[in-house]
């Protein structure tokens, strides 16, 4: 049986409440100067004195080794094998903007890039145009219409944009549709090209909108023609409602984040503004409407992507200081302390390093490790875990699941 | 999605440089004297002071309590799932003596058996003729031949030789074909039937050499008779090339291990003598030539087999003296030491042990534990892991694997 059908059999209502507090890229790499990661080199009080009563450790986003992209990492600790389910570039990235997608929608991530007067590819990022300039050929674009299709051209960033066709008269758009990026140079781009027949009509349109855009861009160098990359759909992910019971509230301030929420039925709730305290301020007002908090912290991320040990042990210090405590005066029944993935400052990017994970319940075998660091969780009782498991063992803490068999 | 598919997909080149030196049996068991195991007990400074360096953990050849053959547990050991991936018997014991297997021959474990005037076999083992007398068979049996087949008739060890039928006319042999040992006595030999129609014209061959082959042997008791087991032909795996990106050299003494890294894909390297600075030698001579190294080092298995604790706990220190430092010195990325199974001195054979195992990079989050021995690594952080992930850990910290997903 596989691992859904066992817990969606397994559910049961509860009036007990889970919180999932993610630090985005909160794995780290030990520095130079004293052999400590940025977690360990925090100064954690409260996260220490939790994890002495919890259960520590290691939470695998995808496979050993294996170093996930946020989309992947954020459906794990949702308790989606990566592997298994897949949401499609083009919906990353109209969520990565907080575009509003619908389940009918089609998305597509767009490249402006430079052709030559023959056709052929001469730069796939069109020398990297500044967002400025992308903005300035929005307009232009939207202009684009397709008989049955609401179209939708948003900037993401430099050469990046994001299209999304809406269907207007009821017809069902199927987007198994090739990228048009070849991939190379010195070659024209390839059609968007359907993979079965239900998406050729789609494939049609796209091909439309692809030639009246490239006619409006051919006066506009470098960005003086496009490719369509990830053409793909909602994936219909099963609902936290549906498989766990759970009615589950996500408190993020990236529009990414908040896009992969919704997409497993999360309420996305409103946050006034970009501060961990303001997060702190949703979670309060909204806790009594909830049975499942998802908290997302940014900044821990951000900071081990820019190299920055300090600053990320900095933001973990803060979470320490402002997150948890107030988290626990909420007295919630599982409270689970995790990252999706690993940013070591060290690498400036997503590594393949297990997250350092604390799980704390009233029913939990507390390790009695009073320090929450990479190597702490590496000596704790949950071993290195795949991150899929954290729902269904957040669930049973929770007392939401039923025995199997008799 | 298999893993091999993801590893192939994300694979990425790089110039970083990956060993794995592989104790042959390394995982032993705690003697009487101060209950402490061949590993524990030998004096290993240098892998100590990695170790303190280095993630810690025991690898899982195939599953817990499965003992392996030297076969499936150096599959795993270079990330093929023994399970899923099988090498034949018959290509195993070509393999075993160096016999230059081509992918297009057909191999067949023989034993030489006694059967009574009946042709009933009344020793499937023919009184375990010594050597000698097997050799003096061999150019008897290489009279025989097949249309537009050539055989060849090696000497394994006392009852047992290995069949090997090459095509010469372009004709393509199928070994999906059962064994003629009945595995028991009083009965007759089985033909070789084919189980499948294209393996039928080789089974047809196969009986026509058995058939002229009893024929010669009729007058040589005990071994007046001989059976065919596991035909088989090399199996195709995936290769180390394709699948990681990796070019590989394989440095190994026996016959065997030199088989199966050349089955994987690997460049087996010539090596001088028999010593394991010879095996050194080779690997800086060839040390700028190549992306990976399987190191392989025989004599602490030979010692497990033979119940000679001390002289395989000699063997450890052999190495921790004489490779550990020289792989050291060549500065690799990535250095995994490792065993391919157990074969504790106690037991006198393979076991089911897990294989204590260190990885080292500069990019591991050191579990500062400065011992390498068992009980060390049943606290460390990888945990009880199965063999297969090692190669993907190992791209992972040689900086050799793509992100999964956006």
């Amino acid at each position: 049986m596989a691992n859904f059908e066992l817990i969606r059999a397994l559910s049961m209502p509860a009036k007990t409440k889970i919180v999932q507090l993610v630090m985005d890229g909160l794995g780290g790499l030990p520095r130079d100067l004293d052999g400590k990661t940025e977690l360990e080199a925090a100064r954690t009080p409260n996260l220490d004195a939790l994890a002495a009563r919890s259960e520590l450790g290691l939470a695998m986003p995808v496979r050993p080794g294996i170093t996930p992209g946020s989309g992947p990492a954020h459906l794990a600790l949702f308790g989606y094998d990566p592997l298994e389910y897949d949401i499609g570039r083009g919906v990353l990235e109209a969520l990565g903007i907080g575009f509003d997608l619908q389940p009918e929608d089609v998305a597509a991530r767009g490249n402006f890039c430079t052709v030559d007067e023959n056709g052929l590819i001469t730069d796939r990022r069109a020398g990297r145009i500044p967002t400025e300039f992308n903005q300035k050929l929005m307009p232009l674009l939207r202009e684009i219409e397709l008989p049955g299709i609401q179209t939708f051209v948003e900037t993401v960033k430099e050469y990046r944009f994001a299209l999304v066709l809406r269907p207007t008269a009821g017809q069902i758009l199927h987007a198994n549709i090739l990228d048009t990026d070849p991939q190379r140079l010195g070659v024209p781009s390839l059609p968007a090209r359907a993979q079965d027949e239900a998406s050729e009509p789609t494939s049609s349109l796209v091909n439309a909108w692809i030639t009246a855009a490239r006619q409006i861009l051919r006066d506009h160098p470098p960005a003086n023609s496009l490719n369509l990359r990830g053409l793909a759909k909602d994936p219909g992910l099963p609902k936290f409602g549906d498989v766990y019971g759970l009615k589950a509230g996500a408190i993020a301030t990236y529009p990414m984040y908040r896009g992969v929420a919704k997409l497993v039925g999360m309420d996305v709730l409103p946050v006034a503004g970009e501060a961990l305290e303001d997060e702190v301020e949703t979670l309060r007002a909204h806790w009594s409407g909830y049975d499942y908090f998802f908290f997302h912290v940014k900044k821990t991320d951000s900071a081990g992507e820019d190299g920055d040990f300090q600053r990320k042990a900095g933001v973990i210090e803060h979470v320490d200081e402002v997150i948890v405590p107030a988290i626990l005066d909420l007295d919630p029944d599982v409270l689970v302390v995790t990252g999706d993935h690993s940013t070591p400052a060290a690498l400036r990017s997503h590594s393949w390093h297990p997250v350092p994970t604390l799980l704390w319940s009233r029913y939990c075998r507390p390790d009695g490790i009073a320090e929450f660091g990479e190597r702490a969780c590496g000596r704790g009782s949950l071993g290195i875990f795949p991150a899929t498991d954290e729902l269904p063992l957040a669930l049973a803490h929770a007392l939401r699941l039923n025995k199997y068999g008799a």
